[in-house]
């Protein structure tokens, strides 16, 4: 539920997120995707509203349809993926693609790349330099790990390998403008979801500025219910907390 | 990459589909998404091409507008979450509202979910009963494991609980048209992907039919790759096997 809150005209809004996840091997079900979920977990914590993840092939269209559906839609868009030396790694011409703009060998970029590689004592291959290619205008993303990272306008262009990722993922965060984290409470009650329903759907309506979740469970024979209440008036979800507990607790 | 194979004219394409994940709880990281990577097992095994996965919001907008842009691209969407008991099941709905049409209490859904509490020696409380709404039209999932499924037209409504959502996931997918599996071989090198990069790029010029991609790893200090190679026509899959082994055993 994403209710908006009564006093969304004095609390300003959080900033907005989607995550685009350039996978082939998501989409095969050879790898299991691990990055969204890194990112979702980072980008709760300093109050970006993550509101939507796409997974899409390998495919220069669909990435650059994916990209401009998103970056018109939302604050930030994420991608990962796709930034390597081989010919499967399009997605910094996706993305130029998308904006309009060239696509070429950055010096900043290459001199970096070239350090990098420098230290670890081997020279790069042609195909290691295509890895300089940025978008015309994008600030490159203050960490290099092997694939130089970028931001295009509200785009930011992340690696796929998860420990670059990662990295990347904390150098960025600091310079974007970040909201109010939410309070988050989750109940566990030893009650099926059908008993739960009639009065997490009265507090639901009492407290609409407050997202409630409801997400069932079965473990050796117990069937339960966990719920999660969301907000960003710490006061307001434990009002909610006590009152559904209580309601619970005498039935 | 998904270039199109040189045969497709006498090969008849396999069908498509895309995941729509119902997922505030991964949307916020509370939760690791697991459905979609099980049901894009079971879509390759059968030949079915997984293009897209998307996650959204517990919101009746996002549902529906998702729904909608899905259904017209692919041969089939499938839909995980938010079709239980409490107020922030709303699939459902969105999805009727989706294809403009009603939304009622079905008497077979009724009468399965009737049976299936009374076999537990419960009986419904009137939010359980909500879950018998489906659809104007819909067909529902020969399975029935608390809530009912549905599919209206090419759009499959299931469950979010893992364990139900693999049991719709293995009733519905014998009655839906399959296609031809691609042969998928995978490599591994102790060769960094800069040095994979020159000869990839060659055998992928020459083997235009079949999809190959391109994945680093590091290990112990050793940076490797790993290649995988599919299409459809499991000869030309060996072939290029060979040769990328050769190109790489003689550098």
């Amino acid at each position: 539920m994403t209710a908006s809150p009564p006093d969304a005209s004095v609390r300003r809004p959080n900033p907005t997120a989607a995550i685009l996840i350039i996978g082939d091997e998501i989409l095969s079900g050879r790898t299991r995707e691990a990055n969204a979920h890194h990112l979702a977990v980072e980008l709760t914590k300093v109050g970006i509203d993550l509101r939507e993840i796409r997974v899409v092939a390998d495919d220069h269209a669909a990435i650059g349809a994916a990209v401009n559906a998103l970056r018109v839609g939302y604050t930030h868009v994420f991608t990962s993926g796709g930034i390597g030396p081989t010919h499967d790694d399009i997605t910094a011409d996706a993305v130029a693609a998308a904006f309009g703009v060239p696509i070429g060998i950055r010096e900043d970029a290459r001199a970096a790349l070239s350090a990098l590689y420098a230290a670890r004592g081997v020279s790069l291959s042609e195909a290691q330099w295509r890895m300089a290619r940025v978008p015309d205008g994008a600030r490159l993303i203050e960490v290099l790990t092997g694939a130089p990272g970028f931001s295009v306008e509200n785009v930011h262009v992340l690696a796929g390998v998860p420990s670059i990722f990662q990295e990347m993922v904390a150098a960025l965060l600091p310079r974007l403008e970040q909201g109010t984290p939410r309070t988050v409470r989750e109940l566990r009650f030893e009650i099926g979801e059908g008993r739960i329903a009639a009065p997490l759907r009265a507090l639901a309506a009492d407290y609409p500025d407050l997202a409630m979740g409801s997400y069932p469970w079965a473990a050796g024979g117990v069937h339960g219910t966990n719920i999660v209440i969301k907000g960003q008036d710490a006061a307001r979800v434990d009002a909610a907390v006590a009152r559904l507990e209580g309601a619970l607790s005498t039935r």
